[in-house]
């Protein structure tokens, strides 16, 4: 009992700080016009996929950087490097999320002036980067279908929090007893304005929705 | 910087009074003949699914009971209730991850004298369970088929620290690139004494070299 009110303490005086931090971030951004997406979603979900599909969807129209973290790799930022796009790695070291200081430290790698939009993929992580603000404007999340459709009974936050919800790898829904519907009904209790959009990174099938999500957005940040 | 430095000698702090709270529960649990399996994987990976199987498989031999951990659900533990098995429920409201203290309460509510293995449901997630002592005898992971071979290179801590790895979902092998072999090597180069084994909890294929596994660690420990 008496760890797990310590814990809570130092949680909650890095989250003030942290919100401090990111909202800092933000209007920085905002000045610049470049929009700022925070991706996350589960290991293998399909982050790195979804961000070299979303690169191939609109780099001839808008200028694209990427923050990759991981705890210890660098192997998606090598992906996004290998198609000619801008990337940073953080190597969390053991962290399992990204707080505002870090895409802090991302950011100032990167030439934001020059950029329209910057994607983060964020540490593979239903529970943790929920909790932390990193200063994006919008919040993105996966939920693949080999996962289940009951995950937001059970990390009810990252679904509370989220802006759109992308059910990934639909082309395994023929092998799978997942339920659309159910799923819906359940992120839409905890969260009424959650966009939901269904594709296959792989096939490609439904890519067009989730990139004119993403334009919208994009297109939403004011160009100084 | 700054922020950075006040959670690690926070997080070391609570490591090392967990270490010894582990060791404690270890060694009374051997005392009293009951083999506890840390069992750890991704968000949707099988880990409620292999569960269930292994009960179907051992009930008649072994007396079982289970640990569920979830953020926000009873979900799990009533599924394992479902089939006639004593299972507790650990809400840990926002954690991560288990904890040895954690795990004592759970034992707490079980009747561990009348059990010969408890099996521990940590939350799904790749990153912070493993860094925390649960005091089982054994860790075990899922990696489930659609996650993709590349976690060890992600997530490399986890497959370090487990004694056995159990590749779930192999029935997604033929919609699949994944590739068991570097996975193996990725794997065993990490964790050399790592043993690997396939097998698909909705067909129950491979489901007889795991059952082998546990069993042996069950009768590993000697009754008083």
């Amino acid at each position: 009992m008496k760890d797990e009110v310590r814990l809570i303490e130092v949680k909650e005086g890095i989250l003030s700080e942290n919100d401090r931090l990111a909202d800092e971030l933000r209007s920085e951004l905002s000045g610049k016009g470049t929009f700022l997406l925070n991706l996350m979603a589960s290991p293998g979900a399909g982050k790195t996929s979804l961000v070299l599909r979303t690169i191939e969807g609109l780099r001839d129209e808008y200028r694209i950087g990427v923050i990759e973290a991981d705890i210890d790799s660098m192997v998606d930022s090598e992906k996004v490097a290998d198609v000619g796009i801008p990337a940073v790695q953080l190597r969390t070291g053991g962290f399992c999320h990204l707080d505002a200081s870090m895409v802090r430290q991302g950011l100032d790698a990167l030439d934001v002036d020059a950029l329209d939009c910057i994607i983060i993929e964020n540490v593979g992580n239903l529970v943790c980067p929920a909790e932390f603000d990193t200063g994006a404007m919008k919040k993105a999340m996966i939920l693949s279908v080999p996962e289940g459709d009951d995950k937001p009974h059970k990390y009810p936050l990252i679904f509370t929090v989220c802006d759109v919800l992308v059910v990934n790898k639909t082309d395994y829904m023929p092998l799978s007893d997942f339920n659309v519907e159910s799923l819906k009904e359940r992120v839409l209790t905890l969260n009424p304005k959650m966009e939901i959009l269904e594709l296959s990174c792989r096939t490609a099938e439904g890519m067009d929705g989730w990139l004119r999500w993403l334009k919208k957005q994009i297109d939403a940040v004011e160009k100084p």
